[in-house]
C-alpha cells in the first residue's frame, strides 16, 4: 500500500472510530473521495480494502463501502493437539458429496460460480487449439507435458517472484495428482506430515490414502501457519515434509507474511525438510503479487503445486508442479502411475495463460469474491445465531465459521443437506475430528435471493439447534 | 465363424497346403471367391481373416490376401520364475520416454497413428458437448462421474456380454487411473500380485510405485494366461489380485478362450482372490464381440478397468473401472486422491458412444490394424535377422518379437533412439529384467515408406549385432 492510502485508511479509520461515520453508514463513493483526497480512485480502492480487511467497513454490491457493525467477533485460533495422528475423514467427505443431486445450493464444495468463469473464452481457447493441433492434439502428452504450458506456469509464477524455469514444471492431472505426488515423492507409509488446523479435507485425504500421520501445527486465522510453532513441532517430531496452503489458506482465507514465509523456509531448509506448497487459491489474494513460499527458496526444498481449477477452468483437471530437487522422484511417480497428460488441455492452458484476457479476468475475478464475501458475511450476520464468529479472510471466496457452544456442524450439513443446500462441517477439517462447531461456506457466488434465503435457513437451523 | 466361413477356410487351407497355391501368391479376390463359392464377401472375409490368424496367408493394404512364406517361426511361451518379486522398471520406463522429440518415428509407446482416429468428428463432439453444458460444463464431476458417461459405458461393455449397470461404473482419469485405484482398493504394499509373462509395463510400474510385488505366470503368446497355472500358483503363493489383460493382452496379443475365461474365474472365485482385468485393447478384438472376462463373473469378483485410449482419444485421458463388490473401496480411492473429473470430457465419451459413427470407426480402425500388422510382419521378415520369431496377435496393433540368441533388445533400442526411432525393449515387460532378446513394435501405422526404412534400419541393426 502506497503512503497516501495509508493516510487515506488512518484519516477513515479516524472518522469510523470516533463515529463520524456510524455502524451501517456508507463512505463517499471512490471517486468523491479520490477527489476530495486529491488521490488517485486506485488508490482509494486499496485504503478501503485495508479498512475491510481489518474488518471495519465492507463493500457491497454495485453500493460502495459501508461501516461495519460492531457485533462481530473476529474468529480465533484453534490450538491443535501436537501429537501424530492417523487421519480419517475419507468416508465422511463421501458421505458428505455422495447422492448430492444438480440443484442444490452449492455452499459446500470450494468451487466459484461457473458465472464466474470465461466460459465463452475457454470454450473458444479449446477449440482454437484443437483445430491448431490436429491430429497431434490425440495422442498422449508424455511427461512433464507440453513445452509451452509449462513455460507459462513459469512464466505466471515468476510475476509472482519465483524463478523456476520451464523445465523445473511438470504438468498434472490437477492439483490434487500434484500434492499427490509430491506427497509420494517425499514421504513413505507411516511417516508424518505437518498440516494446518484446520487444514483442507482434500489435504487429509490425501494422507488417509496414503497411509500418512498428520501432525496439526496452530494456524493463525490472518496469518497463517505459525513458523515459530513449526520451529518447536520439528525439534520434537519426526517429520517428513510440510503440506501447507501459505497463502490464501483453504479454509481459513489467511496469507503468511513475507517475513513468516522466509521463516518458515529457513527453519525447513535447517531441519532438512521438504515444504509441500498448495497454491491454489495464489491468484486469487485480494492485493496482487503475493509472492508465494517458493519464491524464498533457494535450495529447492518447496514442491510448488498448484491450478487453475479456483480461478479459471476448474473442469479442466490440469495442474502443476515444480518440486525443486525432488523432481526426479517426481518425474518417477508420474511416469509409474500416469503416463500421459491431455494434450489439448495442456496447449489451452499456455494459450489462456498467455493472453492478456486472463489478467483481466481475475481483477474482475477477484473483485466480485470481495463483493460476495462481504454481502455473505453480512447476511451470516443477520441470520446466524448471535456470537457467531466469521473469518477475514485475505482473498478468495471461502468463509470459515465458528459457532456458539451446544453446536454441531455436522447436524446442521445434514439439516443444510435435507433443505437443498450444502456446506462443509468443520471435522472434516481436522484429523482429530475436533472443530465440530465449526464449518466452512462457499461465498463464490454473486449473492442472489437463492443465497439470501439458504443462508437464512442454515442460519435459522443453527440458532434453533442451541435454543 | 459360420459353417460357411469354415468350410470355404478348409478348402484354402488345403489348396495351399498342396502347393496350388504357393508361398507369395495372391488369393482370388474377395469379389472373386464370394461368386465362386456362392456366399457373401462378409463370409469369405471371415474365412481369410480365420486363415490369417493361423499365419496361413497374409493381407496387404489395397492389394489383397497372400500365401505366407513358411520362414516364420510361432514365438513361444516364456517360462517365468515361479516366485514373487519385487519390481523395478520405472526407470528404465523413464529413460526410454525421456528426451525424446517430436519427429521420432514411434515404434515403442503403444498408441495408435493419429490418422486412424476421427479427429475431426472428435473435435466437434467436444465443441458441442461445450456449448450445451454451458457453464455447467466448467464445474466439477464428483466421483463415479457423470451419468451419461457411465451409462454408455455399461451398454458398450453389454453389448460384449457384460451385466453391470450405470451405477457400477466409475469414470477415471484414463485406465492407468483406474487400474491404479482398483490395486489400492484390493491390495497393501508388499503384498503380491499376480501378472501374465511378459505383461505390459504399465502394469509393473504401477506395481512398483505402490510397493507390491509381481508374481509372473505363463501366457501363452496366442490364448494368454493359463488359467491352470494360475491355480497352481494360487495353490502354493499368497496372492492378493490377479492383474490381466484376457483379450488382447499387450504385449502378445494373445485372446483367452472363452473357455479359459470361464475357469479363471472358477479359479479365483474358489481362492476368493480379486481380478483386475485390463480391456483397453477388448474393442480391438479381430472378431468383434470377444467377451471380457468380466462377462463371466457372477460374484463381483472382477474389477473391471477399460478406456478409449487406444480406439478413439488418447489425448481425453478418460477410462472406467466397474469395480464389482469392491465398488465402495475403489470409490474411497477416488474421493482420496482425485476428488472430480473433466465433465466435458465425460460428456463427449458420451456423446460419441451412442453414436452409430462410432461403431463404423472401430470396424474401419480393425481392418487398418489388420493390414498393418500383416504389412508390417512382412517388412520384419525381410529386414530382422533370420530366426526372428514373432508374435500373431488376434487383435490390436502391436508385434511382439524374439530375436536370436546373442541379441539385446536394450542395445537396440539405443541404436534406435540414435536412428529417430523408438522400441520397447524385452526386459520393461518382465518384473525380473528377463526377455532381454524380446521387443515390442507399435504396427498401428499406415505402413509408409518411413516405418518401411525405420524397420529396415532397426533390422540391420538387429543384423549386425549378433554378425
Amino acid at each position: 500500500m502506497t503512503t497516501k492510502a495509508e493516510l487515506l485508511a488512518s484519516s477513515l479509520r479516524a472518522s469510523i472510530s470516533s463515529g463520524a461515520i456510524g455502524p451501517g453508514e456508507r463512505l463517499s463513493s471512490i471517486r468523491r473521495l479520490a477527489a476530495v483526497h486529491s488521490i488517485s480512485p486506485p488508490t482509494v480502492l486499496s485504503a478501503l480494502r485495508r479498512l475491510e480487511h481489518e474488518g471495519v467497513v465492507e463493500a457491497r454490491s454495485r453500493s460502495g463501502f459501508y461501516v461495519r457493525s460492531a457485533n462481530r467477533t473476529q474468529i480465533k485460533l484453534v490450538r491443535p493437539h501436537e501429537a501424530p495422528r492417523d487421519v480419517g475423514v475419507t468416508s465422511a467427505v463421501r458421505k458428505l458429496f455422495d447422492g448430492l443431486s444438480e440443484g442444490v445450493t452449492p455452499l459446500g464444495a470450494a468451487l466459484p460460480d461457473p458465472e464466474w468463469l470465461p466460459i465463452d473464452e475457454l470454450r473458444s481457447v479449446v477449440a482454437s487449439v484443437q483445430k491448431r493441433l490436429g491430429p497431434g492434439g490425440q495422442g498422449y502428452s508424455m511427461p512433464p507435458g507440453r513445452f509451452d504450458a509449462r513455460r507459462q506456469v513459469a512464466l505466471l509464477s515468476a510475476e509472482r517472484g519465483t524463478s523456476f524455469g520451464p523445465d523445473d514444471v511438470i504438468i498434472t492431472h490437477g492439483a490434487t495428482e500434484a500434492l499427490f505426488l509430491a506427497l509420494q515423492a517425499t514421504c513413505r507409509p507411516g511417516d508424518t506430515v505437518l498440516v494446518e488446523a484446520p487444514t483442507y479435507f482434500g489435504h487429509l485425504c490425501l494422507l488417509e490414502r496414503l497411509g500418512m500421520k498428520a501432525l496439526e501445527a496452530p494456524t493463525d486465522p490472518r496469518t497463517g501457519l505459525d513458523p515459530d510453532a513449526v520451529e518447536r513441532l520439528l525439534e520434537t517430531q519426526r517429520v517428513a515434509a510440510i503440506l501447507c496452503t501459505p497463502t490464501v489458506q483453504n479454509p481459513l482465507g489467511a496469507t503468511m507474511t513475507p517475513e513468516a514465509k522466509r521463516k518458515l523456509i529457513r527453519i525447513a531448509t535447517h531441519a532438512d525438510v521438504p515444504v509441500i506448497e498448495d497454491d491454489v487459491y495464489g491468484l486469487l489474494h485480494d492485493d496482487m503479487g503475493q509472492p508465494p513460499l517458493k519464491a524464498y527458496d533457494a535450495n529447492g526444498l518447496v514442491l510448488y503445486c498448484g491450478s487453475v481449477s479456483k480461478c479459471l477452468a476448474p473442469g479442466w483437471r490440469i495442474g502443476w508442479v515444480a518440486p525443486g530437487r525432488y523432481r526426479s522422484n517426481v518425474m518417477d511417480q508420474r511416469f509409474g502411475a500416469q503416463l500421459s497428460g491431455a494434450p489439448v488441455i495442456e496447449a489451452a492452458l499456455a494459450t489462456f495463460l498467455a493472453d492478456p484476457a486472463f489478467s483481466r479476468h481475475l481483477k474482475r475475478f477477484r473483485r466480485r469474491a470481495i463483493t460476495a464475501r462481504s454481502e455473505f458475511t453480512a447476511a451470516i450476520e443477520r441470520s446466524f445465531p448471535a456470537g457467531t464468529e466469521i473469518s477475514r479472510p485475505t482473498g478468495g471466496f471461502l468463509l470459515w465459521l465458528r459457532l456458539p457452544v451446544g453446536s454441531s456442524a455436522m447436524e446442521i450439513a445434514r439439516s443444510a443437506n435435507s433443505l437443498g443446500a450444502t456446506i462443509s462441517p468443520g471435522p472434516l477439517f481436522s484429523a482429530s475430528g475436533r472443530l465440530k462447531r465449526y464449518m466452512r461456506l462457499n461465498a463464490g457466488h454473486d449473492f442472489t435471493e437463492r443465497y439470501r434465503k439458504a443462508l437464512e435457513a442454515i442460519g435459522s437451523v443453527a440458532t434453533s439447534a442451541i435454543a
